[in-house]
C-alpha cells in the first residue's frame, strides 16, 4: 500500500486508478492508505458541475479542462453519472472529444456510478478527491446530474458550483429549482445559440433577485456555446472570482471546514453499519430481530434499541 | 400521543396529516407512536411509481387511484417529487384533478421533499408508510422520480413497482436505465397516442430479453394514454398478476423482510447519527478533531476511530 502512496503522490495515473476502485470497493487497506494521502490535501481546488441531462455538462467540462490545461494546470475530472460521456455511452462527437483528455498526462477522468455503491456514493467520492487533490492536480472538477438528493450532497464538496440550465427546455428550472439552485455559486446557460436564451437567464436573475441572501455578491448567470468554446473563459474568469472572493471574505476555510465535517460524518457512519451489519456476533441478533418485525412480535424502533443497546457506551 | 394514534387507527385524515409531520421533523415522540402504529400494519400493499419527469406519472396515479376508489378501496399517495402536480405547482387540469381526490375520504394525499430533510428521506417514507399503512389504506403509492440515488433506494419499499417511459423522448430509457430499469416489475410507456411508441416498446423487450433474470416471470410492457384513462384496468389487471406471482411464490414475504430490514437500518443510522452529532459531551470533541483536519494535524480515518472509541463497548 506504501508503494502505491508513493506512486499516487507522484501523480502515477495507474496507481491513481487502483487506489480509486480500492476505495470505492471499502478495501480494508484503503483507511490507512488515506491516512497517508490526507497531509498531501488541500490543494486542489474543485468545481462542481451540475445540471439537468442534455444540458451539455460534460462539453463544458471538455472546454474548461482544455483552457485550465493551456494555462499549465493540471486537472482531475470526476462523473457521476451514468449517462455521461465520460462514462462511456456517448455519441461519437462526445467519445472523440473525451478520448483527447484520456491521452493526455494532465488528465485524470474517473467515471463513478451512483448505484450499488455498499459504502455509500458520498463517502467514495471524498476519498476520489482526496486521492486526486494528494496526486497534484491543480483542479478537480465533479459532475453530477441535478437532480437526486445524494447527487446534491455530493456536489456539496465543491469550492465553486455551476449550475447549468439550456434554454427553452420549458421546465428545466422548475425541474431542478428546488434544492439545486441554492447551491449554484455561478449559473450556466449553456448551448445559448438555442433561442429562449434570454427568457431563461430573466427567469434566473428573478429567481436570484428573490432567493439571494449574500449581500456581498450577487450569483452571476453566464451564457456559453460549449460545442463552439464560446463563453469559456468568461467563465473562467467568473469561477477565479469566486474562488477570490471566498479567500477574500473567509468564506473559503469555513467551506472547506464544512467539507471535512460532512467527510467526518460519513467516514463514521459507514464504520459503524459495517461493524453493525458485517460482525458475526451481531449479523445473527440482527437476522432475529426481523424476524420478529416481521411477525409484528417487535416494532423496528424497539428493534434498533435493543441492537443501538449491544454496541454503545 | 395515544390519542393522535388512536385517531390514526380510524382514517382521521387530520391526525395522519400531524403524525406524518411530526415524523419528517424527527420528533422525540413519534418513537412512541410508531411502535403503537407498527403491529397495525403489513395489509396496505405498496405500489411504486417511478419514472423521468413529464412521464404523466401523477396523472397515471390519479387514475389508478380512480379505479381503486370504485372497487371500493382506500388509497394513500406519497409524492416524492417537488415538480409533483400533488405538490402543488401544476398546471390547471392537473390541479382539477388533484382537487377531486382531495376531497375524497377515502384518499390521504402526501407529498414530501426530498431535500433539506435531516433525518434522512428514507427514514421518514418508512414512517409515512407504516402511518397510511395502520389507516386502514389497502393501496398506498409511492411516487417518485427516478433518477437520484436515494429516489431508487425509496422505491425499493414497494411491494410492486412501476417504470414509466413516454415515447419519442429519446433518451429517456437512457436516462434512466443504469439502476433504474433493473427494478421495474411492470413497464409502462405512458401517453402512448405519441408517434415511437412502437420502438419505445421494442427498445424495452430488447432490454428486458437481454437483462431478464427472473425465469419464472417476464416484465410486462404496458401502454397507457393516462389522460383518456386508456389502458388503466389492463395495468390493474397485470398489478394483481403481480402481487399473486408474488404470494405464490413466497417472493411477498421475502420481500417484506428485506423492506424491515432496511427500515431497521435507517433507524439504527439516524438514531447513532443523532447521538453523536446532537449529544452536548460529544460536540465539543468532534468540533475539535474538525479543526485538526482542517489544518491537516489528524487524518478523517483517524478522527473517525477517535470518537467511535468513545462510543463503542
Amino acid at each position: 500500500m506504501n508503494e502505491i502512496v508513493a506512486k499516487v503522490l507522484k501523480g502515477d495515473a495507474r496507481s491513481i486508478a487502483r487506489l480509486i476502485t480500492l476505495a470505492e470497493n471499502n478495501d480494508p487497506d484503503v483507511m490507512s492508505a488515506m491516512k497517508d494521502i490526507h497531509p498531501h490535501t488541500g490543494n486542489a481546488y474543485v468545481i462542481g458541475i451540475t445540471g439537468v441531462m442534455g444540458s451539455g455538462k460534460s462539453t463544458l467540462i471538455y472546454e474548461l479542462t482544455r483552457e485550465y490545461r493551456q494555462q499549465g494546470l493540471k486537472v482531475g475530472i470526476i462523473a457521476i453519472d451514468p449517462t455521461s460521456p465520460f462514462s462511456g455511452g456517448a455519441l461519437l462527437g462526445d467519445r472523440v472529444r473525451m478520448m483527447e483528455l484520456a491521452t493526455d498526462d494532465g488528465v485524470f477522468i474517473r467515471s463513478m456510478g451512483t448505484r450499488g455503491m455498499l459504502g455509500g456514493l458520498t463517502s467514495a467520492v471524498y476519498d476520489v478527491v482526496e486521492i486526486l487533490d494528494a496526486s497534484g492536480k491543480d483542479i478537480v472538477m465533479v459532475e453530477t446530474v441535478g437532480i437526486g438528493q445524494a447527487e446534491v450532497d455530493v456536489i456539496k464538496i465543491a469550492d465553486t458550483t455551476l449550475v447549468v440550465l439550456v434554454p427553452g427546455l420549458g421546465d428545466s428550472i422548475q425541474t431542478i429549482k428546488a434544492g439545486v439552485m441554492e447551491i449554484a455559486d455561478i449559473f450556466v446557460v449553456n448551448k445559448a445559440d438555442r433561442s429562449g436564451v434570454e427568457q431563461t437567464i430573466a427567469e434566473i436573475e428573478s429567481y436570484i433577485d428573490i432567493a439571494n441572501t449574500d449581500r456581498d455578491r450577487k450569483t452571476p448567470v453566464l451564457s456559453t456555446i460549449a460545442k463552439e468554446s464560446k463563453g469559456i473563459s468568461e467563465l473562467i474568469y467568473e469561477i477565479d472570482k469566486h474562488r477570490e472572493y471566498l479567500k477574500k471574505t473567509k468564506r473559503f476555510d469555513a467551506q472547506r471546514r464544512k467539507r471535512y465535517e460532512a467527510e467526518l460524518v460519513e467516514i463514521i457512519r459507514k464504520r459503524l453499519m459495517d461493524f453493525i451489519f458485517d460482525e458475526p456476533k451481531f449479523t445473527g441478533k440482527v437476522e432475529s430481530l426481523i424476524d420478529q418485525m416481521s411477525k409484528k412480535e417487535v416494532d423496528p424502533y424497539t428493534a434498533a434499541d435493543e441492537i443501538l443497546g449491544k454496541i454503545l457506551k
